[in-house]
């Protein structure tokens, strides 16, 4: 068990110049399970040490002492022998290949990319909404001969939804959720959105990230199954995703339709009151609460609400009903720690505890 | 007719020096057929010139000169002795009683207050929405025993949402409407929203905005019947309204369910050839196309479509298949000018086409 | 000695529910040596309790559960028995009166507000530039036959300047210094700047900044001798004072003339090595280091600096020959913190070191 | 005389997809002295239609539709055949060489870019400034045996301070400034800045800006001296530029030294009452007034002032002493009008008038 490990898991950050790369550093900084060993990204860097082919983004902390001095190496397994967990920030464009190069060397991959996100054999993981469905590790090894794996977190604006409603599925049931998200510059990377296209403006479009959001948000809210494999929560999804001028955290607002009564106060109490297995098993990046309810009629926001449960929790609030469908919330998460970086180390933390590591 | 005015129709301001306030003085500075002779506020100016008492807020201009020396005087009928029409911004506290006042000494009061817009007897207007509502003047008067009358414009939200709705009311049928409003910070008023709650942020919450937003959209689509009154459109509307960090004009982020089945290029052929009776009356604020749709992926933005048609036009995007209801749409408008006094004026300037003033 | 406190000392917030009030909420909140006991704000909240009458605007942290019962009383001395120490953080309108109430009633009081600072008794104080300005205490107290004391922090403006000037006034000593500000709009208080103001805009004038700026400067960076009293540092300060859409942060672009030449190294030096007073006694919420120096061509910045140190560190940067003054350089500071609140809880721990609470 | 051209003259524009080649198109778009008949861009276009290959950024406008077919061609002379005059907007990294091409040519060049802004015998102009540096086109012409010629305008941050500057070099000498800057986002061109570096930010460093403020100040306060050629002003100048969340408008905060002793009022009269060679010729883009000088406390603003003149004007105001130099002042230009196109449409003008098209 983790808590008897006794020394840490040696683990390389790959696509570590990038913005999510770094947000992956800031939190395997002092894991107290994992070691952060290696550090790739483009060829181009040739081994030359991170503090110099990097300039650290993050503004609420500097590049870490011990972090600098590592050579950034190619993104190849033979590049960082010794490592048997990867966290990947790779963009889509290299990251197939890559991270399959690793599995098949018997790395345990945790990307943050969309590539392999909807494949068949592979989770697209919340630990809080799906941990059930690690199981598909085992067909993903036998089908590929793989002995490492591949295990997805969910796009930045699908995770704070299906936190929200998994709790609500179990409890009621859902048919059907439309949203309007309200999502911040970091979500685009760096150098991502120009100044001049966001100072003073809204873009109502973010391309690929609706269709993402509805079908990611059907596979998380859906079931494993042995012999069929994934099958998708019976849920319509309709989404409209915006970008707005802000730095870090995604706010989303959602009217749902339940497939049973509620009233306003049973909802609460079942998104005030989960506990999922995260929090059971006090995983190290896990929140206290990996939902909160806030009561104040104006709340959540953006920049007062983000880093609840350090960017680990989703805060929700001004439940109320919906005229046309059963109810209407607003749900916010931060975008690069829950939303990326963080959720991939708390998949791993949870791979840790269930023995696959 | 209003072409041959032989001069001018004297007007005043009430509520002269707050930002809708001035977007009136503005609009009317140099209007063809309104001669802009008084300004009145809160007692305590006591006359004083405007350019003493007022700071000027609009960017894009600055005061008039002639304005400058206007006297701003107290809100009451006699303290404006020859203005037939007066354009009202008074906040909601005192818009009641000043502006029944002015109707019942003979003035025709257009007003941007939302005191008045749910009576079943007083027009919620947008020329291109809803000009046969001017009918209820009759009963107005007559109910009230006022020789002037009061009509009012809708809120800020409410107008481009209605506008883009009503061609498809016309043609297809509207069933129900889900929208979420990204809305300016310039929609609170001066000194109105504290910067230190909106740089960086999202506050998904506007005090009464959703219910005004829903109810009203009902009144304006819905229709004057002699006799009966004002009937409801039968259509359910549900608003999330949220307030981020830009200056002017709400987008909107719709999805909505047509009664009768249409394919996009029929929906987009409706909006682009809707050429209600403001445009063929050419009225003097009326923009050339009341709706504009964009055919870029990324379009309607704030920043670069709030000033179609000097403010006064709806632009449109993004409309696409919408999995839960029929379509999905952007619409964006400006805020202060066709959601306020831009709205008022054209409401006047369509009076003035009826013989009503 | 204060390490050897047998119990912490009774403190209390004057002006409680604002910006700057929260900040000492939220320092004093758990502080070793200084226990919160007491809230006090105008007359009208009457004792209801800070949950109930404020609301929290710091967005890094919630209103603490300990505080949020407590009642919000009025400030005077019998409405806080037992109380010896009062952080004041109220408006320059009621603070004269009030803070001299207290310290006729025996309490020592640390002040935000401008009204005491430029007395010739009253030390204007920051623990690491001129820890010996507490001597004026002793005069403050026979001229005014007080029991307590008033001990005032400077002008949040003036804060991180005077940092960066005291090592090199000792080392090499200053003349002249010109500088120009991009102040945060949290300097202006809750609500403060309303947005409309400022975003997308500078505004170039701060009303009476300029003239603190200068004056104060002068003050701490001058002596206090027996029998003489102040004596104004004999320095030229010109400042120019803007408002910026940041939220937290002053940044300050700052020329100076040497009295003796020296060499970029040599400055650097003298700042990076600076450990005054503050850091040799570890008061608990100095930071290791007042000055950090940053090599990199484009620091300080606002968002990516001003939490350095807690936000009680100023940092500065490019360092540089000044074609017409010796040198020029970039200082950073924040405002709510090291400039206000900070402030003043870090000069209550010198007075606790030298016995004088 | 330009009044009598019987046709307008055809110009072209290089580097017409960028944000300053599209203010060219902008401003040039049914000018009354020049006929935009050729766009030329980077080779990849192959001569494909400019509303395929380029997306228009400025939010004022639309692309005009006469532009939006003309073909994108090479930056080569042949490529643009009859074109007399061009509009540069090229990157400094390729600007040298194709500019000089044009001039080879025979064609009237007139650059935005850096790369010939110092060349002994190129003029650095702003019609309003030094118009008579012009007669360096003669010995330029001469020496390098070229038909045509390049004149260029001057750093989006050097032009508003060196308006300002002028008419006080004429009365009363200048001997320094030492001025901090607040440049909008738009003067880092597009894609620019990223929105992640400077949302809730300031970065008080621009590459190489400083330099070229300093040194393009005393050339264009300057002489032309025939025989010894430019003859910098004997004036030390010293820049801290730094960028600011604003879209567009450079503000700058300025002290200066004057030679000669006067009064605050004689500083605004010299400056109010400036009507230079442009508006005593009534070019065409010349604003009516150069220079004004707004009385209020705090302005200029950069969202209020910067489209003065249509963008042409800069503007000033808080003149008041300075303890060191003798006054402070700001002044606000708008950098991608006045700073950048609009200056090169200008002293395209003033050549027409001078006979040199």
């Amino acid at each position: 068990m983790a808590s008897q490990l006794q020394q840490r898991i040696p683990v390389a950050v790959l696509g570590a110049t990038g913005m999510v790369g770094q947000r992956f550093i800031e939190l395997l900084h002092n894991h107290p399970w994992f070691e952060l060993v290696g550090l790739a990204a483009s060829e181009q860097h040739g081994g030359r040490p991170y503090g110099e082919v990097a300039r650290w983004r993050l503004p609420e902390s500097d590049m870490p002492a011990s972090v600098a001095s590592l050579p950034v190496v190619a993104c190849r397994p033979e590049a960082l022998p010794g490592v048997r967990v990867v966290f990947s920030a790779l963009p889509g464009e290299v990251a197939g290949e890559i991270e399959e190069a690793f599995a098949r060397a018997g790395v345990a991959v945790f990307s943050n990319a969309k590539n392999h996100r909807m494949a068949p054999d592979v989770p697209l993981l919340i630990p809080e909404v799906n941990a059930d469905h690690v199981a598909a590790i085992q067909e993903q090894r036998q089908r590929r001969e793989w002995p490492g794996f591949i295990i997805t977190n969910a796009n930045c604006s699908a995770t704070p939804l299906v936190m929200a409603l998994k709790p609500l599925q179990q409890a009621f049931g859902i048919k059907k959720a439309i949203l309007t998200t309200l999502q911040a510059i970091s979500g685009a990377g760096y150098p991502g959105l120009p100044s001049y296209d966001i100072v003073d403006n809204v873009i109502p479009y973010i391309g690929g990230e609706e269709e993402k959001l509805e079908r990611e948000t059907r596979k998380m809210l859906g079931t494993w199954e042995e012999g069929r494999g994934f099958v998708d929560a019976p849920l319509a999804v309709s989404a409209h995703c915006t970008r707005v001028p802000t730095r870090e955290g995604h706010l989303e607002c959602v009217s749902i339709e339940l497939e049973r009564q509620a009233t306003p106060e049973d909802i609460i109490a079942v998104w005030t009151n989960y506990q999922p297995e995260p929090q059971q098993l006090k995983l190290p990046t896990a929140p206290a609460h990996p939902l909160i309810y806030r009561y104040e009629e104006d709340r959540p926001q953006t920049v007062r609400d983000r880093n609840a449960g350090r960017g680990m929790t989703a805060t929700i609030g001004r439940l109320r009903p919906c005229p046309i469908l059963s109810y209407k919330f607003v749900v916010l998460g931060h975008n690069t720690i829950r939303g990326a970086a963080g959720g991939s180390v708390l998949n791993a933390e949870l791979c840790v505890q269930k023995g696959l590591l």
